[in-house]
C-alpha cells in the first residue's frame, strides 16, 4: 500500500483485469465507472487512470491523457466531436499527422511475434512480404504470374523502375532516405528499407547473405519499411485504410488549412490517387518518367544519339505524340485543378544502356557502330552528375527538346478545352541558377504555346515558373522572379547543394551525424531551417518585393513531412506537394500549421489588450 | 585628303616609315618629334599620333594612348616614375595585372606565324612544346632521361600528378577550367590547354587525332596555354622573366594594397617560389597532396583497407614520420610566414586503384584477398563524390587521422621553434556545413596540440580555422565563427556548390553560356559577385559581427584573378591565396584595388565637402 503505481510498472505486482472488480466488488466499480467519465469529461481526452482498492475503498494514484494506436486517435477524436466535447478543430489537433501516414500503408499485425535478421533505413513506410528477386526483369516475370516478390539490390537506377513497379516492396544494402529505391517507393507508397548492412548480394550465385542467414532467390522475406525491420519468412498483416472517419477528420482539417496540398504525379494513375487523397493539384510531374517506358527509352537513346539537331528533331517527333497522350490523360484526371509539368530534368546518360550488351543491342538497332555509341557514353558520362548537365542546362543546349515537350503539353491542353476539361497547365524549368537560364528557356515554352494556339485555334491560360533547388536561384531571386509566374522549391536538391551532401553517398557518414547530433535530423526529411530554410525565406523575400502576388510552392520530399508542413505555413508559401501517400499527412500537418497560428495570434492580441489598457488622460498640459 | 586617318585603317593608303619623312622633309620632321614631346608631357604616357603632311605643312589626325605589349608597359611605367612624370601609384595602376602573369611564363615569340590544328580551353598560361606522350608513367620515363614531352589524356586525375610534374604542359581532350588538369597546371605554373574536342586519344594505338590530323605518341606538338591553340610541330618561344623593373613595379604595389597575398603551395619547393614571388605566408596547404607519392600511397592504401580503428593507427603511425617531415620543409621554408594546413579532404576512393592489375598487386602486397579490396572500392564508391565522403567528414568518421595530421604539424612545429625558425601554423578544417562540425575537429587539434606540447615541453601558437565552402557554412557564418580563429573562402568548391556546377562536368555547357551571354564570365576565374560574392558578404557580415577581429581569407583559384582580388579587397578580407606564379598578379590587383578605393574615398570626400557649404545663418526665429 506504498507506491503501488510504480510495483506495476516496476512488474512486482500484477494488476487483475477490471472484470474481477465488476464481478468481485460492483459498488467499487460503479464509484470507478462515475469517476472515468468525469474525468474525461474534465480533461476532455481519454484518459490512463491508476487506482487501488485497499479495503472496499478506491483510491486514484494516478491519471493522464491516454497512448493510442493511430487507429484509435482518429476514431476517439471522432467520437469526441460527435459527443460535442470538443470542437474540430481541437480533434484536428489531436491526430498526429505521422499517425495518418502510418493509417495508409499495411502494416505488421501488432500482435505478431517476430525477430528480425536484419535491419536497414526505415525509408518508405509499411510492410511487405514476397519472394527474393535480385533483378527487375525477374520481378516483372514473376509479378505477371501472379506472385508476390520483393526486389532485393544493392541500390537502384532508373532501369529498376520497371522491375520496382512490379514489386511489392524494395530492400536495397546501400543508399539513404533519399535514394533513388526510397524515392521512387514513397512515390508510389510501396514500403521500402534501404542501407541494410547487413545484406550481401551474390547475383552471380543468386544467394543473398542477411546477417547470419543464407537465403536463394524465392525464398520469402518480409520488409517493414516503418521501422527498417527485415524478417525471414511471413508474418500476419493488417490492411491499410482510409476509414470514413479518418475522411471526416481530413475535411475538419481542410476547413483550417491556409496551405494548399498538392501532389507529385507522373502518370493519370497516380494523379487520380492523388485525388482520391485529396490533392487539389499536381505540384510535380516529371515528364522524364514517361521516357523510361520499353516502348519509348528507344526514341529516347535514338534522340541522344543523334548526329545534330536535325536527327534530334526526327527522333522528338517520334516522342512527341507519346508525351502528348501522357499529358492529355494527366489533363483528364486533374479537370479542374493546376498540374505543374517539370521540362526533361537528368543528365542524358541516365538514358543508355551501362552494360556492354545493352550496348550492342542499341548500336544494332539504330545501325551505328559500338564505337559510336560508347563514344556518346563516355562523351556524357560525369564526376557528379547531380551538379552536370542535366536540368535547364539541356533545354538551352537543345532547346528543340524544351520545344517538344511545351508542345506536347499545349496541344494536349488545347485537346482537353474540346473535350469540355478545365486545364491550368504550369510549366516548370528545374535547376536554374541564373535568370537568363529562365528567359531563354521562357522565351521557348512562349513561343511554343503561341504556335500551338494558333494552329488549334484554341487557347489555354499557362503559367511559366521555375524550380528554386539550387542556391545561386535563391541568393538572385528577385532577378528570377523577373521571368517567373510561380517558383517551386525542389528542397531535394536545395538541400544537397547547400549542405554538400550528395543524398545517394551521405548515407556513409549521416548515420553518424545524427547519432553523435551533429545535425540533430537527417535534412532530407525534415527540412534545416537554419541553413536552407534561411535560404527559403530569404528567396520568398526577394521574390514577392518584386512580384507581390508571386504564387510560391514546394514540390520536395520535404513537402510531404510536417515539421516542414509547418514552417512552409510560417513562411508564407501557397502551397506544399508531395507524393500522393503522404497528401493526408500534409493536409493534417497543414491545418494544425494554421490551427496553431491563428492560436498564438490570439495569444499576443490578447497580450497586447492587457497591455494596452486606455491610459487616463492627464489634465493640464499644452493647450 | 580627306579621311586619311580612316584610309590606313580600311587598307586604301599605305602609309611610309617616318624615315623617309627625316630624309625628304627635316623641318616637318622637327616639328613633328617636338609635337611628339609635348603630348607625351601632357597625356604623361605613350601616344599613337596620327598625322598626315600635305604640301609640306603637318596636319594631326588624331592621338590617343598608345597600345604597348606586357613588357613595354612595364617599362614604360617604371621610365616615367624615373623621370618623375608620373608617381609611383600612377605606375602600378598602369600596368595591368594579367600582363604581369603573361610575363611570367614562357610563350610564343609574336612575330612566329603558324596554324593552330586545334584549339581548346587556354586553361595556364604560357606556351609549352614537347613530345606526345600518353601515359603518365612514359611521361615520367621520357623525363627522367632529358626528353621534353606534352602529357596529352582524356582528362587528368590524381594518379597523374608523377606524370604531369615530369611534362612540359598538358593537354585534355575534356575538361573546363577548373578540372583536374586545369588546377594542376596552374598550381605547377605550366601551361595547359583543356576541353581540346577534335582532340581524339586512341590509346591502344597510341595515336591521336587533332581535327584532321593524326600524330602518334613521339611526335612533337606546342601548346599555346594563353589563347588555347595546339600547334603541330615547333614554333620559337620566348623566355619568361621576373626582370628588374617588374620587381620595382610590384615593389611599388606592395606600398598600396592593404590585402595580404599568399601562396597556395603543398611543398618546400613550392613555398620557397611563393617566397621568391613575394607570398607573405602560405594560404593552403594541401595535405593529401603529400600522400600521393610513390613512397606513401602504400601506407594511404593500407590505412584505407584496415579493418579497424587499430589498423588504420598502424597505418597513420607510419604516415606520421613523414608528413611531419613535409611540414618541417615547409616551416623552414616559410620563417616567419603564416602556414594555413588543411586537413585531409579528398575522398577516399582517390587514393585506391582504378584497374584490375592495380587491385591485385594492392591485394597482394597487403596479403588480402582482392575481393576484401574490391569490396572496399565498391563500398567507398560514389555517385558524386564532390558531394560525398570527404573533407572533414573523414575527420569526424575516423578522428584519428586528424589526429595523427595534428600531430605531424604540432610536433613539425616544435622541431621547427627548437631550431629558431619563427612558426605560426594554421590548422584548416575543410567542408564544413554546421558548427557541430568544426567544434568536432577543434576539439581533435586542440586536445593533440596540448599533448605534444606536454610531450616535447615546446609550446607555438596556433589557430584552428575552417574553409568557408560550403553554402550552408556561409548561411550560419555566425555560429560557426564561435569555433573558429580564421575563415578562408574556398571559393572553388562554394562555386560548384552556389552554382550546382560540377567543375568537372560544366565544360559540357559553360562553353555554351558563355557565348550566349547567360554568364558574363566563366565563374570559375572570375567569382560570380551576385550570387557567390553575396555569400561572401554575408559571411564576413555574420562573422565579425559576432567575431569582430576574425581573419577571413580567400584560397581558392580566384585569389590570383584581378577582378576577384577587387572584391576581395573591398569586402574587407583580409588576405588572398593563389597559386605561386599568380602572386605578383595578386600583389598588383590587390595594390589597384587599394588605389582606386582611396581615390573614390577621395573623389566622395571632396564631394562632400563642396555640399556642406556653411550655411548662413538667418536671423529671426526661434530665441
Amino acid at each position: 500500500n506504498n507506491a503501488q503505481g510504480e510495483d506495476i510498472v516496476a512488474g512486482i505486482r500484477t494488476p487483475k483485469p477490471l472484470e474481477w472488480l465488476e464481478h468481485e466488488q460492483p459498488e467499487v466499480y460503479a464509484q470507478l465507472v462515475t469517476l472515468f467519465r468525469k474525468l474525461e469529461n474534465h480533461y476532455r481526452d481519454v484518459q490512463d487512470v491508476e487506482f487501488t482498492v485497499e479495503n472496499g475503498r478506491l483510491w486514484i494514484l494516478q491519471c493522464r491523457t491516454a497512448k493510442r494506436t493511430p487507429r484509435a486517435a482518429v476514431r476517439i477524436a471522432c467520437d469526441m466531436v460527435r459527443e460535442e466535447m470538443i470542437a474540430p478543430a481541437e480533434a484536428v489537433m489531436r491526430v498526429s499527422p505521422e499517425a495518418v501516414g502510418v493509417l495508409l500503408h499495411k502494416s505488421i499485425d501488432p500482435e505478431e511475434k517476430y525477430e528480425p535478421a536484419a535491419k536497414g533505413i526505415a525509408a518508405s513506410p509499411g510492410a511487405a512480404m514476397g519472394e527474393i528477386v535480385l533483378s527487375s526483369s525477374r520481378a516483372v516475370e514473376l509479378a505477371s504470374s501472379g506472385r508476390h516478390v520483393i526486389l532485393v539490390r544493392q541500390q537502384t537506377s532508373a532501369d529498376d523502375v520497371a522491375g520496382m513497379a512490379s514489386a511489392e516492396g524494395f530492400l536495397t544494402a546501400t543508399g539513404g532516405m533519399t535514394s533513388h529505391a526510397a524515392v521512387v517507393a514513397r512515390g508510389m507508397g510501396k514500403p521500402c528499407v534501404v542501407g541494410c548492412a547487413a545484406l550481401h548480394i551474390d547475383a552471380a550465385a543468386k544467394r543473398i547473405t542477411l546477417g547470419e542467414r543464407t537465403l536463394t532467390e524465392g525464398d520469402v522475406i518480409t520488409i517493414n519499411g516503418t521501422t527498417g525491420e527485415v524478417i525471414v519468412g511471413k508474418v500476419k498483416m493488417v490492411d491499410a485504410e482510409l476509414t470514413g472517419e479518418l475522411k471526416t477528420v481530413l475535411g475538419w482539417a481542410d476547413k483550417f488549412r491556409r496551405l494548399g496540398v498538392r501532389a507529385n504525379a507522373d502518370t493519370p494513375a497516380d494523379a487520380q490517387l492523388a485525388r482520391s487523397f485529396g490533392a487539389v493539384g499536381i505540384g510535380l510531374c516529371r515528364t522524364e518518367h514517361m521516357f523510361f517506358g520499353p516502348d519509348r527509352i528507344g526514341t529516347m537513346q535514338e534522340m541522344i544519339l543523334a548526329e545534330d539537331e536535325s536527327g534530334r528533331r526526327r527522333a522528338l517527333a517520334k516522342l512527341l505524340p507519346m508525351q502528348r497522350a501522357d499529358f492529355l490523360g494527366i489533363f483528364r484526371a486533374m479537370d479542374g485543378f493546376p498540374v505543374t509539368i517539370r521540362t526533361l530534368d537528368p543528365p542524358l546518360h541516365e538514358f543508355l544502356p551501362k552494360d556492354q550488351s545493352g550496348l550492342e543491342a542499341l548500336a544494332e538497332r539504330l545501325g551505328i557502330t559500338v564505337q559510336r555509341v560508347q563514344q556518346t557514353i563516355t562523351r556524357l558520362k560525369e564526376e557528379n552528375p547531380m551538379l552536370g548537365f542535366r536540368g535547364c542546362r539541356l533545354g538551352i543546349a537543345h532547346p528543340e527538346i524544351t520545344e517538344m515537350q511545351a508542345r506536347a503539353i499545349f496541344e494536349a491542353a488545347c485537346q482537353a478545352k474540346t473535350e469540355g476539361i478545365k486545364v491550368m497547365p504550369e510549366v516548370m524549368i528545374p535547376l536554374v541558377s541564373t535568370p537568363q537560364e529562365l528567359r531563354h528557356q521562357r522565351e521557348v515554352v512562349v513561343r511554343t504555346a503561341s504556335q500551338v494556339f494558333e494552329r488549334t485555334g484554341a487557347k489555354v491560360s499557362y503559367l511559366v515558373g521555375t524550380m528554386i533547388e539550387v542556391p545561386r536561384a535563391a541568393l538572385v531571386a528577385d532577378e528570377v522572379a523577373e521571368f517567373a509566374d510561380f517558383f517551386s522549391f525542389g528542397t531535394n536538391d536545395l538541400t544537397q547543394m547547400t549542405f554538400g551532401f550528395s543524398r545517394d553517398d551521405a548515407g556513409k557518414f549521416l548515420h553518424l551525424y545524427q547519432s553523435t547530433g551533429i545535425v540533430e535530423r537527417n535534412p532530407f526529411e525534415t527540412l534545416d531551417i537554419d541553413g536552407v530554410g534561411q535560404l527559403i525565406r530569404m528567396t520568398v523575400k526577394l521574390a514577392r518585393r518584386k512580384k507581390p502576388g508571386l504564387k510560391i510552392g514546394i514540390c520536395g520530399e520535404h513537402g510531404g513531412d510536417p515539421a516542414s508542413v509547418e514552417f512552409c505555413h510560417q513562411t508564407g508559401l501557397d502551397y506544399v506537394s508531395c507524393s500522393p501517400f503522404r497528401v493526408p499527412v500534409a493536409r493534417l500537418a497543414a491545418a494544425q500549421a494554421a490551427i496553431r497560428d491563428e492560436q498564438s495570434q490570439q495569444r499576443r492580441s490578447e497580450q497586447r489588450k492587457r497591455r494596452t489598457v486606455p491610459k487616463v488622460q492627464s489634465g493640464g498640459g499644452e493647450q
